[in-house]
């Protein structure tokens, strides 16, 4: 995008989170000023092997460095803060949060290594940040995740509000119900553009409140005195463990956590306030063989069914200080992120055969949503009653289905912009208008490394993962048009070689009289040679097994 | 398991359709006889890297070949003839089946070379086939392809039913109701023993006719005359197709077919008399620029996102014959299977970006399961009041689910067998019990491999997908103890070289120094000496970029 001289304009545009789960990242930018907000991380697609993480193309960012005034946070959640350690790497900015997600964020920037220290101020619901030309209000919103927020932000041409991800609930755990009072006197004041969650804009209705999980806790733990319960949740609903917990307690059980998230997140929660354990109801697990089953609850990392989760591993009985069987009844208390079905399947197959009964979401009231369904949508966008409308927080289909609440409630469609990363809105208070595009994508990290595995390695993985492959090794010499020793073949992931001698012998045959083939013909150039060799074996191979093994021909002269 | 003497039992195991979706095979034997029911295939999982397709390992059927007297098919997916091309390779028997049934495998065989002419039986719902001491005799059933039967074998020692996938279709789409006269008949003589799906054990109540679904495509029809409608279905689904087009001919519109499987199944099924389609209501997908949007109707494979698919080529703008835009709905007429809810959700999203409408079944009746849910499955127990139940066809969780219908039904807990495949029942005609293993398991094919790829192979594509490999290559005088070239590095899937020239730099002089130090302290043994300079040179990549990529010395005395 050309630099614009006219900088009386506010450009809205995001470096994630749109067309995408995940990786939220949003940024406004009027003159020399820009505010970010959220900082996330996604979770790599099949297509990725061997990728860890995915985390925001923040060049932009770092082209503007000076412009930066800060980076604000909604929430402690990774698809919100988890790329902060890595764009604290080129980018040394304040840090705005919450106090739960401060406490989380400082965690987990403990096991970076910083070029210096992170400035993190922690900032209380209903309270402002002056940042540059803007000013940045944090307004609780009721979430999956204790002290969220959405943010409304000042700007010379208007207010914007980012609703962070979102529901309403009227009866929470703890905290407070969303400030819809709060919204609504902007919304009467004039909010120039909403961005909004868009999960759930395909689902009619309400989200129901925490508490119906309570309720169906309380069913459970009645109905099931003589078993041991093991719940099985996200680390980070803090509301929901404390669930737990309150239920465990009224029940006369001791509770034991296992996972290291799990563990983390809890003794985090309880240093901070936001979680309340009567002394004594906590357990070691290491502790629990002192109680009979009926007096125990567990609660687990692993609802996703991830691999050497503490879940998974009490499933396939890898777990050293638990062991499930028919007195357990096990609760999935969390709903299959798509992806994850059949890892989840997995788990409840293996509990089953230890005779263990599993209470899933599909059958039982055992988890609600985080985020807002269409009423509650339609509600945030009647309270703001925003100008523009810009759909966040979503797939395509999301954020379409959002765009179609956003004109039941009024909006104009044309007043609508569903938008991509990377592109730019621009906005003077009267009108919005798509000016291009700044750079933008995703960053796949692997291990320690940040961007250093893109799309040529990730189809060299994917082939190699296909159909393995095939080195083969020779001497020539070049002058004397001989090959001297070799070819040898080495092969992996390809067939076993045992049962292969046979072909794998024809291959060698094959290597040995092209290469013999091409030194007769006088070709002395490397390239060449090893495109005759490497192609006569594809073929040969092909028409044989139907198989395309990737083929790294080594010859060397003498 | 020990060859018994006593031949007066029968023995009911499986080679698969336990524990796993897919490939199902049931057999029975008596004395000399052994009978096969069922021969499908599996897909592979995440796990299995590279895999087409899984087939049950059927060494027992080839030790035995003698005793096999036929191969019964209940009906004509692939996860019940699937396998038969493979299986005939080794094994010169007889196959019985409907005649969709074997018109669908004719087909199939065709593009297997076998080592004989198949022996293809066309058996009609309703009569019998002796086999050996057996005696085999076809029930329909309702499923979601046409002519699906479910087997009561006659033995020596008593009935035993199988059902095949089932449901009850008290209106189906063409053929009739499943012939619950017959079995109550059945039960009413007396069954030994009840093998039934249990695919939909764990949903209560009834599955829908297939109907419904006609039900909603007239709605849909009907509301969406203006625009062009896409519907994609599983290509064996005959009656659904044929569906699709009776609405087509009602509201004025021509049909085209696109998606290679679909039109072999449609072409298929008009020729065996399964689908009725009026003259000129078909035309070629070429011929659709002829005719505005709103008088065409498509019908296309690829409803669970499978990548290359008609819908999915659509999707992408690959499609040499269609473009998808705002005049376009396109109906999703299947659910999800396990495993494919991100590849349909990616289909979706492009579909959504391209301006046309979506319908899936998660918001609209276009789709129905083609298996009992529990209200049927009771009621297949109560007709046929089996004294034995073997639930099969499903994973654990499915087969414990429809352990507690039967329970449900009055079936003694102690008369009911989970089995695994491989194990062995036996049964006298009062008692039933477990005795053992036959060899069983999984082989998996691989282009024109079948069994050459095992656990190794797949470890290492494994391992290759994750982090890539390096192979380093250098070439020494061993009695010199001196490194004459080399070594040099060639890396693949493992980090972009030209990012990473200094670190494979210093991979090079890692390499060479492992390999002068071994020289140097006088080994002289290969292995040992390429395990030196693996083991350096995984430490130091380790240590700087937390991967573990595979590592491949190649060294080579001069």
């Amino acid at each position: 995008m050309a630099q614009s001289k006219e900088n009386n304009k506010l450009r809205v545009m995001a470096l994630g989170g749109l067309n995408e789960i995940g990786k939220n990242m949003y940024l406004l930018e009027y003159g020399s000023d820009i505010i970010v907000i959220d900082c996330g991380i996604g979770f790599p697609d099949e297509e990725m092997l061997g990728i860890d993480l995915v985390i925001p193309d923040v060049q932009y960012l770092v082209d503007n460095a000076e412009k930066v005034r800060g980076i604000f946070l909604t929430h402690g959640h990774e698809d919100h803060i988890g790329a902060v350690p890595y764009v604290l790497q080129s980018l040394n900015v304040p840090i705005y949060g919450t106090r739960l997600t401060i406490g989380i964020l400082k965690n987990k920037l403990e096991e970076h290594h910083l070029p210096h220290k992170p400035i993190l101020n922690t900032v209380y619901a209903g309270s402002s940040v002056k940042a540059g030309v803007f000013s940045v209000e944090f307004i609780r919103v009721n979430h999956s995740i204790a002290d969220s927020c959405a943010l409304a932000i000042k700007t010379p041409v208007g207010t914007v509000i980012e609703t962070g991800d979102f529901k309403l609930d009227i009866t929470p755990i703890d905290g407070e119900m969303m400030d819809i009072t709060r919204l609504g006197q902007l919304g009467k004041e004039g909010v120039l553009l909403l961005m909004s969650d868009s999960t759930n804009a395909e689902r009619p209705g309400w989200t129901p409140s925490e508490r119906i999980v309570g309720e169906s806790f309380d069913d459970i733990f009645m109905k099931n005195a003589d078993k041991r319960i093991v719940i099985a949740t996200f680390s980070s609903n803090v509301h929901r463990v404390q669930q737990v917990i309150d239920k465990s307690v009224r029940y006369n059980r001791k509770v034991a956590i296992t996972g290291r998230s799990m563990l983390n997140i809890v003794t985090a929660a309880v240093e901070l306030g936001y979680m309340k354990v009567p002394r004594g109801s906590l357990i070691d697990i290491s502790e629990i063989r002192r109680y009979p089953p009926e007096q125990l609850t567990l609660i687990t990392t692993g609802s996703q069914g991830e691999p050497m989760s503490a879940l998974y591993r009490m499933a396939f009985s890898e777990h050293d200080k638990v062991e499930l069987g028919p007195s357990d009844l096990v609760v999935l208390s969390a709903s299959a992120i798509p992806g994850n079905e059949k890892m989840i399947d997995k788990i409840v197959n293996e509990l089953c055969k230890k005779g263990a009964a599993v209470f899933r979401d599909t059958a039982v009231d055992v988890h609600v949503s985080g985020h807002a369904c269409q009423e509650e949508l339609k509600l945030m966008m009647a309270l703001t009653k925003p100008k523009f409308f810009m759909p966040v927080h979503g797939e395509y289909r999301h954020m379409q289905a959002n765009r179609d609440n956003a004109i039941e409630v009024g909006i104009p469609e044309e007043n609508i912009f569903i938008s991509d990363i990377g592109r730019v809105l621009e906005l003077d208070g009267e009108s919005c208008r798509d000016i291009g595009t700044v750079p933008s994508g995703r960053v796949l990290v692997d291990g320690y490394g940040v961007g250093d595995v893109g799309s040529i390695v990730l189809r060299d993985r994917k082939h190699l993962a296909q159909d393995g492959l095939i080195v083969v090794v020779a001497t020539v010499d070049i002058s004397e048009r001989a090959v001297i020793s070799g070819p040898d073949i080495v092969s992996r992931g390809f067939v076993y070689m045992r049962e292969a001698e046979e072909m794998m012998d024809q291959v060698r045959v094959i290597a040995r009289d092209a290469l013999q083939e091409s030194l007769d013909a006088g070709i002395t150039d490397w390239t060449q040679l090893k495109a005759n060799v490497k192609d006569d074996m594809q073929k040969f191979l092909f028409q044989r097994t139907k198989r395309n093994p990737m083929i790294l021909p080594v010859v060397m002269n003498v």
